[in-house]
């Protein structure tokens, strides 16, 4: 697909104002949601250290982890031009943005290990859902690339003792853990719960490269306050409006 | 190991005094604690089925279903013959008691295919833990058989359209999942947290042979009121207390 004309475009707030985003408009193609946010949140990077994404669309995850913690070196790796283009845009020189297919990555980045790599791979198996009629939409949410390989090459970019990060559907769980290779442990999960009283749609996994801890499920953190929407007000419980208003962590529960 | 002498059991109430089971004495052997109860709680089995449970040690699982659902054929597979003797006592012809190991039972028995197959195996991997000096007992918690044999015989046990039910670790859970064989389907989690605000120690996993549905990830049952134990009462919220003393069944949430 060619770029994003600029009418296409809107530039939108994130975390109360502290990052500016473009994205396309609705109805011309993918737009960040909270998703990428809380998984930016829950990265626990330090200062100088490395961070990939993978699939960084526009950007959103790694501007937002990099909006919250300073001094991070920031690569982002997205396959569709135009939101290459958007990312290098919304990045300012602070992400360096590959245009690549994750499984085909070039070799200045196949021969690089990060301390963290995250990502928000599509969530929809195109072999059992509906396509969107946007072809950038469908890339960034139907799963061209099957979640294995996402899994996979996430789990090589990491340097030992690396972490990965991947938000994901809580339907998903079984193939996330499945396709972690066997050099992944500490495995950590996070279920995300809309509301009280109803099941975690999302998750969060962490897993450690070489790591020896014991796999850790969490209990459900729950986004919303009330059992459901009323009004038109926005219903996030403080802590989850701490992370999209004000850019706080999402700290993973103590064991 | 030899048979247990009289003076070495004790003989329990289980569901409110529903159920008697001859175990031995604290110290003498392995005794079961809440899980096989719980695991038993959980299973929807109708009148007419038939139910497999692997491991079933004094038959303290098998015999809750049974005594929550008339009308069940049930079968348990101990390998252990001390164990497999008082299973028979404690079934009274209820329960068909096969001793043998899992992974090698006999043509009798792996002619047999079930409509549920239950299971709550050693839950100490000794390749990184410590031994209990009673055999029994370091039989029915260590794993001499690997987990994913457990869960690969339990499937083959099944029906089509079976379900299998283990209780394990929590820790455990990457392992079981990633031992399912590619037909067992449907699968649903469980977590069993203690308190409010303590992790899921043990999960309750579910799944059917040839199901299609979603995996399901359930929010955290916490079993007991209080952050912490208060005087040598009995703690456990209302629902978990009908379990445990009224033979009631644990029903898992409406998705």
């Amino acid at each position: 697909m060619s770029l994003f004309a600029d009418e296409d475009l809107t530039c939108d707030a994130f975390l109360g104002g502290k990052l500016h985003l473009w994205q396309p408009r609705r109805g011309r193609g993918y737009r960040a949601g909270v998703d990428p946010v809380l998984l930016a949140a829950s990265v626990p990077a330090l200062a100088g250290q490395t961070v990939l994404e993978l699939g960084c669309g526009a950007g959103a995850a790694a501007l937002c982890l990099g909006a919250r913690v300073p001094g991070l070196s920031l690569t982002g790796c997205e396959l569709q031009p135009a939101y290459a283009e958007l990312a290098r845009r919304n990045g300012g020189g602070v992400l360096e943005v590959v245009e690549a297919d994750i499984t085909d990555m070039p070799l200045h980045l196949r021969d690089r290990q990060f301390d963290h790599v995250l990502a928000n791979p599509p969530y929809f198996d195109r072999a059992a859902s509906i396509q969107s009629h946007d072809p950038g939409r469908e890339t960034a949410l139907g799963e061209a690339t099957p979640l294995r390989q996402w899994v996979r090459v996430a789990a090589k970019r990491l340097k030992p003792k690396g972490h990965l990060h991947f938000i994901h559907r809580a339907e998903r769980l079984p193939e996330l853990l499945g396709a972690l290779p066997h050099e992944m442990g500490t495995i950590e999960v996070l279920p995300l719960a809309p509301r009280p009283g109803r099941l975690p749609e999302l998750i969060l996994l962490r897993a450690r490269k070489n790591g020896r801890g014991a796999f850790r499920l969490y209990n459900s953190y729950v986004m919303h306050e009330g059992v459901r929407h009323e009004g038109d007000g926005d219903s996030y419980v403080p802590e989850i409006k701490a992370v999209l208003r004000r850019g706080a962590p999402l700290i993973f529960p103590a064991p």
